[in-house]
């Protein structure tokens, strides 16, 4: 076994009689109850040879987070995991576990089927059970939908397992003593709702931690299965310090790590000593067992993805300052990536090379996830393709090393022009409705190209398309239905162009490799090159078909973030406006047309393929939720006075 | 304006001076308040204009039910149905009114942004706020993700309006007088907690009716948006009869119609006596103004879809006699496309036509619900294509009307074959991990029309695709990716194929026109005519690559009915061994290839377009979620002797 920690510490930590804790920051698979129990059996195993008096492990340990609905159809999965606990209980020794499970709510007819549960188990039995009262269901949780909200925090005895409500609440203590330190345990959003640091804007009423440190616990722990998400590593990292600087009361976190579908979970998981300062921290992105001790202020820091203090302070204004958190949002597509296919059974990946800044960023991240034998770029050229982005795409596979090769799609897509002619000229027989100006040309070439990698996702084992969109043209509907924005998985649909831009120049820089995006990919202005634009003759650029992609993100930034509304972007400064003067009608025909593509490009997001969420908000159809025809919204809003004047002139009609 | 009911029923319900009321079942556009206003005020006025004491609408009237986060993202939509809300209060008389809105929850700190509530309007002001209660989370609701539960039920004084918290709980009737009769106000879910009819098993621990009741109204009235499923329609009537009954209150019942997505709402309002007797029922699937007075025992019932005696029952064990649901069905699945494609701003659709049961449901429907004019059928046969089926999609196509044309797919399949095959090449020059049979050549044939049917709807505008997958092929991942399960819109995939092929005898004997269907549709067995069976050297049918399509149907029966687990099915008899005995080797290998097929389908149900939710489960990503990564179930479950064996051996391993 790999050495985790040094003996040094082991040392210093064993050297106190008292309080030493491993934490066990662990990549479950959602619903495969024996690969999440055996990870438990090593680490207990482990925290047991090294004679530690407490191994805690993430939320939902056993069964994964999330689980998801996945529970209500099998509910066999459920049973396997009490009895998965039960028998791991009975080969504890005096070195005490903290697993997460779900735990049914048997004979017991009000209320969901289902806690979301710790066991407290030690010396060949369950101690005791915790349950978690707040259930969030904001961004991409659910836990509502399935769990039922428990009625007390902290520990409850050992017999209300799978059969506890509120008539079985015991005068019991919520803290529970471990080798004579007295423990408060919570299960993640337990501790997310302290009315003092979010200045009472909270979700909830109750505060479990509150409760919880009416007892004097000596050490808080929560078991947490919290994805990242940018601007959350900040947030987290002063709430905990808050926490356990407000009760003098040290905070063990312990986070799951390891992506499952869209969520990207960071670890990090880390500990607080009583003065709210920062004890230890796991690594970001990797499995890892931690030991520290919170009382005896003893253990080891390891950095995160390039340090709290550069990342995620809260912004109030648009930036295109991306850089603190590039390595951040790098390492949650890796992971991303890498767990999907790891999860699902999938190890190769063929992308479209189209010598364009998609593509490109994709590709480096791919290798860097799968390893670069696993990686075939295809460069599939059309007649408007560039002789330069041709040589580009090929400079780009060169430099990763990743398998390559160049195939014209001009023979498809002639073909299926030719026979699509026929059969137009066949409809418009029957139908007028033939649109002057068409984008029809365009998509065949797109989907010309998802047809080759699909192919070959479909010709070889164990290969996954991929679907390169990123997340300005996501917005617009820049992106062709079956074709660029189709695959197994879609790496940046999360990160807007300007950021990708960033992006790939952080890449060019912090990767062992230097240099691997040919530096013409990130000068060039962006084109789908699928089009020839009518007024200059040349290659339709992306940001004549949009707008400029600087004021377009500072768009999605206002929307996602601050909520504006049209009159509030319209009347305000933006970031492009400050060093480039804007008529006020192209401000306004900019506005329209952001507002009009989005609309008609719900339905796209809700046939993405599983993406990895980066951004503090996303469009990802688990995390961002509206209905499709809800397309006529009102954007601009109406006043009070224009009401009155609409329902005069209504009701006059229906006389 | 249509008279929308007898001048008999409105002397009559006129004739008494109290108790008469207006039942406003709307279909609504989700976000457009303006549309959904004029709604409200049309009806508002013709209330006014009878002489009603009352009007009542569905839950969420001014924002259509489900809004999800939309409310979040544009929070000025909340603040236009505020103002809307106060000027259409304005203008009523002494007619009252039941509006529902998103009510914001404005310097209130603690909990969700929004309560689902609704106005009693009356003389030009609000006279009244009733606030949900009870938030579902199950199957396609999302209350708690975005509204707080009201504390209280029942009416709150008007000046609580956006401003309304526990500390603000007055000692306020729950229910109030409209001249002289008492009503107790609820919304939607409020109504479904009845301890005594559910048998204690509830989802809630309070009842809002019960507590309403302590009021002694004369009256009851539930504001809802409850979409129609199979088994819903029963389980409803017999839960509001059982109310009214149980209280000696008359119960008035007002349903959102209309389709949002994937959810169709069958409107079919109703008002139930004091004695629990149905008096008076709306419509289904129609928007239609009712007028009642359920005190005085006056209505009228309209018939629901195949009347409500015959659908519906429980029904303990898998059946093929569909028949009883298949109006229903037929209904729910119109009402989908047709509020799909108005409430997006598209007219026409254009559709596969293989010959074969699938793609000849949907046209039929498609025909019904667009007008035929506005469906264009393609038949786009291929090497494999039988001259049978070509002749049964021209004659279906006749049949109905629509348009049509063939126009054979080789020419492009040939081409991409011959471009594939020299990639494939290349790509085998690198990778080892050739498949020695796959699909590729399949789907190649799929997407090529595919190709076809989006070129169509990219150069004709309001014009959309049509994916025809069903359910029992989507439950094995029989369908293509970028083939026939894509498109704008999925209308038959929540149906098994063994209810299709009832729907389709149904629809050749129910619809004016008779036998639109070819009976050789109906007869032959299924084929994806997309391969060649090698043992037979004839076309592969579906039930030899899958399984009888009676058995698959009620594997997904008992799934998704009775949670079944794999051993409950081996061990019991299915209905089609009733009939031809079968090996257990063979049951076995049945079974394991439904849950080996089942798991890698996952991704396909999470990119599939919208579709209507039909049966009372569904795989619709809205309606079931599981992470597509949790794709290594032990479906079979595992014993506790095995766990502990497994244990010791893992043990060992470590040492």
């Amino acid at each position: 076994m790999t050495e985790l920690f040094t003996n040094e510490l082991k040392d210093k930590i064993l050297s106190h009689k008292r309080g030493s804790i491993g934490i066990a920051q662990i990549n479950p698979i959602a619903g495969d109850i024996e690969y999440n129990a055996k990870k438990v059996l090593k680490y207990i195993n482990l925290a047991q040879n090294i004679g530690l008096d407490l191994v805690v492990f993430p939320e939902l340990t056993l069964m994964g987070y999330p689980i998801e609905d996945t529970i209500d159809r099998y509910p066999i999965i459920v049973e396997d995991n009490i009895k998965w606990l039960k028998e791991i209980a009975k080969i504890t020794t005096k070195t005490c576990a903290i697993i997460g499970f779900v735990e049914p709510r048997e004979d017991i007819n009000v209320g969901k089927k289902y806690y979301n549960s710790l066991a407290v188990i030690q010396n060949g039995a369950i101690k005791s059970i915790v349950r978690k009262s707040l259930l969030p269901t904001y961004c991409e949780f659910n836990d509502y939908r399935y769990f039922e909200p428990s009625p007390v925090v902290g520990c409850q005895s050992a017999n209300t397992l799978c059969n506890f409500d509120e008539s079985k609440i015991e005068n019991h203590p919520k803290t529970i003593i471990i080798n004579g330190i007295k423990y408060g345990i919570s299960i993640c959003e337990d501790c997310w709702n302290n009315k003092e640091f979010f200045n009472s804007n909270v979700l909830y009423s109750k505060d479990p931690v509150e409760e919880l440190s009416k007892e004097n616990p000596d050490v808080f722990i929560n078991c947490s299965a919290s994805p990242t998400r940018a601007k959350k590593e900040q947030l987290k990292h002063n709430m905990l310090s808050f926490i356990s600087k407000k009760y003098k009361t040290p905070f063990v976190y312990v986070n799951q790590v390891g992506a499952i579908d869209n969520s990207s979970f960071d670890g990090s998981s880390r500990v607080f000593n009583k003065e709210g300062k920062l004890l230890a921290r796991a690594k970001s992105f990797e499995e890892q067992f931690l030991i520290v001790n919170p009382i005896k202020n003893i253990g080891e820091i390891y950095p995160l993805t390039n340090g709290p203090e550069k990342t995620l302070a809260e912004v109030k204004e648009y930036t295109l300052e991306y850089e603190p958190d590039l390595e951040r949002t790098y390492k949650t597509i890796v992971q991303g990536i890498k767990d999907y296919f790891k999860k699902t059974g999938f190890k190769k990946a063929v992308i479209g090379l189209s010598g364009g800044l998609d593509s490109s960023v994709c590709a480096v991240i791919l290798a860097d996830a799968l390893g670069k034998d696993n990686v075939f770029g295809i460069s599939m050229p059309s007649e408007i393709t560039s002789l330069e982005s041709k040589n580009d795409a090929i400079d780009l596979a060169k430099n990763l090393g990743i398998n390559f090769l160049e195939t014209p799609v001009k023979d498809v897509v002639d073909c299926i022009d030719n026979s699509l002619k026929g059969i137009f000229k066949k409809v418009e027989s029957k139908w007028d409705n033939r649109y002057k100006i068409s984008s029809t040309a365009d998509n065949i070439q797109a989907r010309s190209r998802a047809i080759f990698l699909w192919g070959i996702s479909n010709e070889f084992s164990k290969t996954l398309p991929i679907a390169t969109s990123d997340k300005s043209e996501l917005y617009m509907g820049y992106a062709t239905i079956n074709g660029d924005m189709s695959g197994g998985f879609a790496p940046i649909a999360d990160v807007t162009k300007t950021k990708l831009f960033s992006l790939a120049k952080w890449l060019n820089k912090n990767r062992p490799q230097k240099n691997a995006i040919p530096l013409n990919i990130i000068h060039k202005k962006p084109t789908a090159e699928l089009a020839i634009n009518p007024k200059t003759g040349k290659t339709l650029i992306a940001e004549d078909a949009l707008m400029p992609y600087e004021f377009l993100d500072e768009i999605i930034w206002r929307i996602e973030n601050k909520k504006e509304h049209y009159y509030d972007m319209l009347n305000s400064e933006f970031l492009y406006e400050k060093h480039k003067k804007i008529p006020k009608e192209l401000k306004i025909e900019w506005l329209d047309k952001f507002y009009g593509k989005m609309s008609n490009a719900l339905y796209k997001w809700s046939i993405l393929p599983p993406s990895v969420i980066v951004d503090s908000h996303s469009i990802n159809k688990y995390d961002y939720k509206q209905p499709i025809t809800s397309s006529h919204i009102n954007y601009k809003g109406i006043s009070k006075k224009k009401i009155s004047k609409k329902i005069k002139e209504f009701l006059l009609c229906q006389k």
